[in-house]
């Protein structure tokens, strides 16, 4: 095995979407090479099981040649139904151990095989099933980074499907999932509150501060239902004059966001005790930070991406690396 | 003036909307004839001022032909800012004087005028501000239908934009308006909602009353913004097997609905001494009846499109009929 800028990778491992694809060269828990590239599984350069080999082999075929002995894991959506292989959800509480143990392998196409993590589910009797599956990991490369976390601690990723998951002794026990940032776009785009909204490009795009808050104020009041209500809002504010119409779709951002954080808090217990860890893209944490202080609440941690680290952990458990 | 079918005819109303165009022919509050066009204001033959007059001569022209001084009365988008002529919102609280004395004409291109009826707009410091323009005269026809219900009564519209109106003295005092029907549209179109479901026609398309009472059960018991997680639920319980895939569309249905209710119901004061009138489709109606009744609620009465008794009680308010 030869080095790479002195160091002798380790792993290999891939975060593996929907709309993308990012492959990691890792040593000691840390990356020494991130590539990404836009083979999400919805957009593979050829279909069936040779669109995946050749969309591994485009990103990471130099790098299984030099080192072929290189141990390979995944995550994500590759792992789904619709993806390379299932590898069928596992069940709450859910730790690393199990994660590992119900992982499934597939062939490369270039020797080694991969091992892909399952995603978690969520189905007890008298609430609402739930399913994550790439979230799981990014929760193991948090509570790498710090174990103390493990011990009991809310895990929040923000984005398209938010997730709020609860962590105690090493295990997720249960999670919630909100479509806020779905909402968000679809309503955007596909509803009539887009129609008084400047069209992306046109719009000055400047943030409007006041705005976003008085989407978070009026998240904060409500009573249950009056969510459908007060979207609705993003149309009549702009209609009687209230807001500028470049900053209708900051109220309806503030509006949403909110209403995930009051029900978030809501269902993750004593947040006074218990540590609030935030994981995801910097600037929509940061927009997350902004509406939990108004709220009340602050954030104990914010990480960026920790999918790498939580698969050196998967890596681990399954004992892939020592 | 000669007779139709032996009667002569009083008052040529239009229902214009952003859809459809719907003419009426009365006579004493009643309607003797009944036409549809499909040139709403977003669907004319022509643009401009040009496609109203042309789209208003091909629905109604051989009656204005035949009765030229027949008074001629219309609502809804027709009067909006996109419409023939603006005719501004009036301020609640709103009567049918104040609405009829706000009303603006447009000479129809045939000879007679035509009278537009205002939208109303709901603007009060420290609450969002809300809009409607053509159930102001749902309304005020369900008032001519029963004057008892202008001393005071909750008139409740389902539909695309679901109105919940207060009314006292004859006045629409407060209104709210829910995004439920055009939530439920564009989430089961546009959204990762819709992907399990059945698409239009492969479906087997019965109904499936269970789910739909699990999404009003859901909306029952939820707390402030709850909505964006429990919505995230028409997916997992499809993945979780706990609902078949054709009743997904069901269990969304209840849940809008069921939250629309929760909310609607608790603004709307004491539902047991004010009585709650429902005006709209009929196979709407009934569904909302049965979601009210699962809450613990009834209607005191459903009525089906009132917007041509509206007319004629605009058409009487403003002078234009005796």
């Amino acid at each position: 095995m030869s080095n790479y800028f002195g160091l002798t990778p380790q792993l290999l491992s891939l975060d593996w979407g929907t709309s993308s694809l990012r492959a990691f060269l890792m040593r000691e828990s840390n990356v020494i090479e991130t590539r990404q590239s836009g083979h999400g599984i919805q957009h593979l350069p050829s279909s069936g099981t040779a669109g995946y080999e050749q969309a591994f082999a485009e990103i990471a075929g130099d790098w299984v040649a030099q080192w072929p002995q290189l141990p390979i894991v995944a995550c994500g959506m590759v792992g789904s139904a619709q993806g390379w292989k299932e590898a069928p959800y596992v069940r709450c509480p859910a730790d690393m151990q199990l994660l590992a143990s119900k992982s499934i392998t597939v062939q490369s196409g270039l020797g080694p095989d991969i091992l892909i993590a399952p995603g978690v589910l969520f189905d007890v009797p008298d609430a609402l099933p739930d399913v994550m599956r790439g979230e799981e990991i990014q929760i193991a490369g948090a509570l790498l980074t710090n174990p103390q976390w493990a011990i009991r601690s809310c895990m929040l990723l923000p984005g398209t499907h938010s997730k709020w998951a609860q962590i105690e002794n090493g295990r997720i026990v249960r999670y919630s999932t909100y479509l806020t940032g779905e909402l968000f776009s679809v309503l955007s785009k596909h509803s009539i509150l887009g129609r008084l909204m400047p069209a992306e490009g046109d719009s000055k795009s400047e943030s409007d501060p006041a705005a976003f808050e008085l989407g978070l104020a009026t998240a904060r009041r409500s009573g249950p239902g009056d969510l459908s209500r007060q979207i609705f809002g993003t149309r009549t504010l702009g209609l009687a004059g209230r807001l500028p119409l470049a900053s209708l779709a900051e109220y309806l951002s503030g509006l949403l966001i909110g209403h995930e954080l009051v029900s978030g808090m809501a269902g993750a217990g004593d947040l006074t005790s218990v540590p609030l860890v935030m994981i995801g893209a910097p600037s929509l944490c940061q927009r997350y930070v902004h509406s939990l202080k108004y709220m009340g609440q602050s954030a104990d941690a914010v990480l960026d991406n920790t999918a790498p680290a939580g698969l050196w952990n998967l890596a681990m458990a399954s004992g892939r690396i020592a």
